[in-house]
Order: C-alpha cells, then structure tokens, then sequence
C-alpha cells in the first residue's frame, strides 16, 4: 500500500535507552506487541524468568510476529541475573498497587522499567524491598487496570517524552 | 489474590472526556483491549463502520472481555454520523503519515481520537480533507509502526496528562 512507503515521523534513539523487563510474562500476545513496542523505539526487551510461550525462530513466525528480529532481545533467568548484566540500570516497578504516578516520577535514560506477570503482576517481596521504586499508571474508570502491553506503552513513552526523545521529530522517507 | 484488594492509584473522570474512535477495526483482541483502555479513563468508545468481528453479549463474553459492560459504547454507520451525534468533538486523526507528533499536538478535553483500520490505516480522502488534524506518534527504531490498542493508548494518556487529568491523583480502596 502506498501509506508503507510513505514518510514517517521518526525521532532519534536515545544513546541510553530504556530497558523494557517482563518478569515471568504469561500471555504471548502481549509479548509479541511489547517486542514490536520495544522495536519501535529501540528500546531491549528483557524476558526474565518463566516463560509461558516459546521464543524460538520457528513458534515467532508461525504466531505472526514478523517484527521479532528487528528486537534486541536478551533473557534472564531471574532479575537478580538482569541487574548483574545491567547494573547502572534503575528498577522502575510496575504495579497497580503503587503510591507514586508515572506522571510524577522522574525516568532517567537508562532505567529499567519492569513489568510482572499478567495474572499477578510483580512479586510482593521485591515490591517491599524497594518502595521508592514503585511506580503506578493511574486510571480514572471503573475499571482499574490496563492490558500489560498497553501498559508498557503509556509507561515507555511517557519515560520517552520526560527525557527529550521527541523534542526534535522529522519526516523519514523509505 | 491480595493485590486485587489493594487500593489502587486513581484520578477524577474529566468533565468532558475524550472520544475514541475506531473506524472499521478488524482485529476483536485490539478493540478488547481499547475497550478496557476506555474503561479505564471513562472515555466513551465509537465503533465506526464495519466490525470484523461481533459484539453481542454473548461474543464479547466469550471472547474473555469481562469489563465490556463498564464501558459506554455507541456504534455509528460512518463519521459523519458520529460528528452528527457529537458535534462539538474536534476529530485528531491518527495517521503513520502526518507531519506533526502528538507531543506537539495540543488536546483540548471533549477531541475525538480517530484510529482507522489496523491493515491500512484511514482513508486518504478523509486525511487529505483535514490535513491540520492529522497526528502522528513518532517512532525511533527499526520498526516504524506500533499496534493498534497500544497507539491509542499511548495517544489517550498523552492527552489525559496534558489537560491535567494525572495532576491530583489518590488512593482508592476497594
């Protein structure tokens, strides 16, 4: 179609991304939006701990993921692994049971921000052990909680705009 | 589980919410999603158009959709027939294709957020008509398009934060 060959508006990745962390990740779908979240904005992606999908080359494409490659991807087998491979990496945790707002929090470049399971969200011990790093997306509805890739979104681009990535966009041709 | 029990971080309804709009959505876990999305800021939901899918009770309930009901809803046969019914909502069309970044973009409570189908996208004509209307979120790595639920979400909390609707946020219990 023509619009695919059209000019996008595209803005410059940043020297220090954000790393996107799924702990424990359920549900492939929303894996597979998050990938092509983190592939738009160069952002890695992090599959930490139990997996409840394959990632193999073969399972991705025959699940319609045509984006997969174009994600730097790492997997941990705990998060406790991803900070030893990251260490100047803040943990930004995810959770609907947090104080503090997305929109009063202050993302640096470089911060992990990290997301648990669909059913459960992140374990209660890590979010005791480090209050001030809890952060929630607010809602306004009756309903109370957001899909988990659309949560990564708000929250991802949210940390994006706090710290200039779209301050200059230009049109990009193909 | 405990944290379903927990008080959760919320904001006030807008007086005047934004719409969100969907012409001819093809894919039902999308729609699903931005439903639960809309839900969640009490933003009235448009469905516009053809549906590639159903939305009686019964196909939205087995679909897994268990927050439909906590949405206002409306359907409409076109557009036009949606700015017949709310004609005082300025349409923001969301395109890959336009020229200016939803972070530059300035909402204004009551605007209507149009998404077109996830194949294709609105239909040129009616871009090509409003061509000051047309946003576009930027995107700054490989892949150069986001998923349809996560574009409106990113889109929807942008708007929400610029008119204030995270400045006074609260714990509310169950």
């Amino acid at each position: 179609m023509a619009k695919d060959r059209s000019p996008r508006l595209r803005a410059r990745p940043l020297d220090r991304p954000f790393h996107v962390v799924l702990v424990d990740p359920e549900i492939p779908q929303n894996t597979g939006n998050i990938a092509r979240l983190c592939g738009a904005t160069s952002s890695p992606l992090h599959l930490v701990g139990r997996l409840g999908f394959r990632i193999d080359e073969k399972s991705v494409r025959r699940a319609g993921v045509d984006y997969w490659h174009l994600v730097k991807i790492e997997q941990h087998l705990s998060l406790a692994h991803f900070q030893n491979a990251h260490p100047t990496a803040r943990l930004r945790l995810f959770t609907a049971v947090a104080k503090k707002s997305i929109f009063d929090e202050v993302f640096e470049p470089g911060d992990a921000l990290v997301f648990g399971k669909e059913s459960s969200g992140l374990d209660d011990e890590l979010l005791a052990a480090h209050p001030d790093s809890c952060i929630a997306i607010p809602t306004l509805g009756a309903v109370r909680s957001l899909n988990l890739a659309n949560a990564a979104g708000i929250a991802l681009f949210e940390a994006l705009r706090q710290v200039g990535a779209f301050s200059k966009t230009f049109l990009e041709g193909t």
